[in-house]
């Protein structure tokens, strides 16, 4: 078992020190509804990858106390009345989400959470943790996807990510993300995902010379007989010496599958090597990349047409070196009180950061002509969509006279109920059907939103409804804002 | 329990079918030594941290095969042989290391494996997941405790970390390296590292103002009364409601420990909510500032004399924004022959890359006049060190005229045994004892080592034996190498 066992201790301690005063007060019953949602996309990419609900489902419905916890949280100075009501504590709220594999964009609410607040604070860090972390790494694995077209794209960075964890969740969403398979064999017995592996230096050098580490490993692994050619010299003695072992190694009818370059000018060196195991018969002989490649480093390979056959990525994909944080945030827009659903706002000097107040539904408005997207649509909870046939207002929620309307469309629900009382209320969803879903869904997209640099944004609308009860919302708290604060200048 | 259960599969899979091969061939008892190090520094650093040996052992310790990975191997097409011998497989290796909290330098073999090759290979990818993630955040929270000077430095960095796990052993790393609590509470429990935490805007909000929240949460939470004063403003609103509070707080004998800025310049807000509080008869209250902080915003607010009394840092510590990978390496360098120690070595035309070989150990030569370390030294591992009061020559590896002799020095050897076949031999460490090691390992360095921007270089010298040994095995080496190119070119 490696899983990571889920802790409700894994939160911040103003969580529970905020539930108790909750608690204490006698207001912790009250129900509230939490949106998770990013503010701005990673990488300059026009996209993001949503990734990590299964772990999170996995957390919720595994949430509690136990004696070891209670006992450390006494010792903390937590009162006993608390800590008696913690002894049962379940998360017992609604979770509505967007797919795992979904493509995201900013301010959209990804997943919602409606439950009492002290459950719906306790669950925050563990939330944003495997949301941010899991969807980081799927969307830099889906750009390295763009760059590499159809070739192959295998996930080594189990050494240098950042744990066990991460290595493990990180292999995951890579191939969520549009990765091919990984290197870490615990993530191919978790999730399913296909492991591959070669040769080290350390292996080479183990023997006396590379030809027989070559012909000694390829005996003893038929199938995966992937050889690495730069331990002395990759074109004088490394390839030459692999093509000698595919001579040995076919007379006992076991074929070589690759060759992997590590080190130099691998572009340059693919194109020669390529040739040489062609020159030698050996045309099914892959050639494998490897050494701190990006998205970048791949689409220029690609450009220069390297004869590179499959990408091994590690540290660049595994710590998403250029952007390790994204950064989700878990913001409460509603609460309800005796039924009655109150939205809830927060104003914000920093225009960015004012949240979108209440339930929201969050449509795909995909034009039924072209089956591409046309934006996203952010609507009200109880608000109806314009008939069938009738036409839908899009406009800019900032610069509002930026306006179009779209006839001939469909509005798909991007969210849907995954947990009803702390309880999954959906069939499982396999690793491989999630990866198939976000391939799928990447298809409503035009390419100038999948472009590896400066992308055409994507536009996130507000309804009509929602714009103006968010205006309203926001004149509302700047009034009783500038009130509070002539009142302390008296 | 959250604690990461340690698996065997936590690794390549090419460590598994190059295991495969040396049994198949008989070979997989031949013992071999592997060094564990990095190459060069993270962040423009002068020194590393190290941290992940306490995880390390445990892993080693409980390294086995359970029967659903030897079920996951054989559906994977490893043979049964090989799988007869991982049932009972442990690690029963030597292990050498330098102490948790050490200050460890390029090159340097921090930790070396003495063990059968099979075993050695098996945890490479996990020593070196550990070793790089703990290091380096350890490294991160050690800048910014420079930075910091006697500030209070809180990391606040759990929904931001790559996953759970990143998250509790980045807030263990950070501790070690300097940090003096966490928020995380897991890590409070399993590791004893104090837990401090504030409350937050949702908590604000979810009352019809912002007074009221203050004097609800005070009066649950006496000794840890830290109270969010931005979320309508700073200044104008958050601040005086924070002295009102304390006014209501104090008459029931409850005292506001801090107020909390997240947004704004917090330098000059710093200042100004300072005056108000001493203005107002509360210069107990201390202020705490949080909101994307790194050592260098931390540094220039101490320059500013900002009145903040503790840094909360999240995101930048804790995925180490800005170099968010360590490049440590494991590396063979002696071979074992019935008896015999053979030295080996890995040529590469990056002359960086050119390891040093063999057994060898690790010293610092600290000057006992000053009692600050002049270089660390490597020396091949039966060497014998000139004897107290002789000199001893010290010289560049690379710029071999560079050189000087020091006299009047102590030599402390680095590495100690800490493993021995496959068992711990040292007495369990705790977290607080290592991070006391570090601040004593510490103050051995000038300055101009420890400084944030452009450092001075420590220097690691090899001694004049190993230097030799070195030269002549890449000699011999090229020549062999240069031998197999022309043969390949007839």
């Amino acid at each position: 078992m490696s899983k990571l066992q889920y802790n409700a201790l894994h939160t911040d301690l103003y969580q529970l020190t905020m539930m108790q005063t909750y608690v204490k007060k006698g207001l912790h019953n009250q129900r509230v509804v939490f949106d998770m949602f990013f503010r701005s996309l990673p990488f300059g990419n026009g996209y993001a990858v949503f990734a990590g609900l299964e772990q999170i489902m996995d957390f919720l419905t595994n949430l509690s106390f136990s004696k070891s916890d209670l006992a450390y949280l006494e010792s903390n100075g937590f009162s006993q009345d608390f800590l008696d009501l913690l002894k049962d504590f379940r998360f017992t709220g609604d979770v509505y989400s967007v797919k795992e594999g979904e493509i995201i964009f900013p301010n959209e609410p990804v997943l919602t959470v409606e439950a009492r607040i002290i459950e719906a604070m306790l669950i925050e860090t563990a939330l944003l943790n495997i949301f941010n972390h899991e969807t980081l790494i799927a969307t830099k694995a889906s750009r390295m996807r763009e760059a590499a077209g159809d070739k192959k794209l295998i996930e080594f960075g189990a050494r240098r990510a950042h744990g066990l964890g991460a290595a493990l969740y990180g292999a995951r969403a890579a191939y969520l993300g549009g990765f091919d398979g990984t290197s870490l064999v615990e993530a191919g017995k978790q999730f399913g995902i296909p492991v591959f592996g070669t040769i080290s230096h350390a292996f080479v050098q183990s023997y006396e010379n590379e030809l027989d580490s070559f012909i000694d490993y390829g005996e003893e692994n038929e199938g995966n007989v992937v050889l690495l050619v730069d331990t002395y010299d990759t074109l004088k003695i490394g390839v030459p010496n692999a093509i000698k072992a595919a001579g040995k190694l076919k007379e006992k009818g076991i074929a070589v599958n690759a060759i992997r370059l590590d080190s130099g000018d691998m572009a340059y060196l693919s194109k020669v090597a390529r040739k040489m195991l062609d020159d030698a018969g050996y045309t099914d002989i892959d050639i494998v990349a490897s050494s701190d490649l990006d998205e970048e480093t791949i689409a220029n390979f690609e450009k220069q047409e390297a004869k590179v056959d499959t990408y091994a990525v590690g540290t660049k994909l595994i710590t998403a070196y250029d952007q390790p944080a994204l950064g989700g945030v878990y913001k409460l827009v509603e609460r309800i009180d005796r039924g009655k659903r109150i939205p809830k706002i927060k104003v914000s000097d920093d225009v960015e950061k004012v949240l979108i107040p209440g339930r929201k539904r969050l449509y795909r408005i995909v034009n039924q002509k072209t089956n591409k997207a046309e934006a996203d649509y952010i609507a009200r909870y109880d608000e109806k969509l314009p008939e069938e046939g009738a036409e839908l207002l899009l406009f800019d929620p900032v610069h509002t006279w930026k306006k179009k309307t779209v006839k001939d469309y469909r509005a798909i629900e991007l969210q849907e109920k995954v947990m009803e009382k702390g309880k999954r209320c959906l069939p499982e969803v396999t690793l491989d059907e999630s990866k198939s879903y976000k391939e799928k869904a990447m298809m409503l997209f035009w390419q100038e939103h999948k472009r590896m640099v400066h992308p055409a944004e994507y536009y996130v609308d507000l309804s009509l409804e929602l714009w103006e009860l968010r205006r309203d919302m926001i004149e509302e708290k700047r009034k009783q804002i500038n009130v509070e604060r002539k009142e302390e200048q008296c």
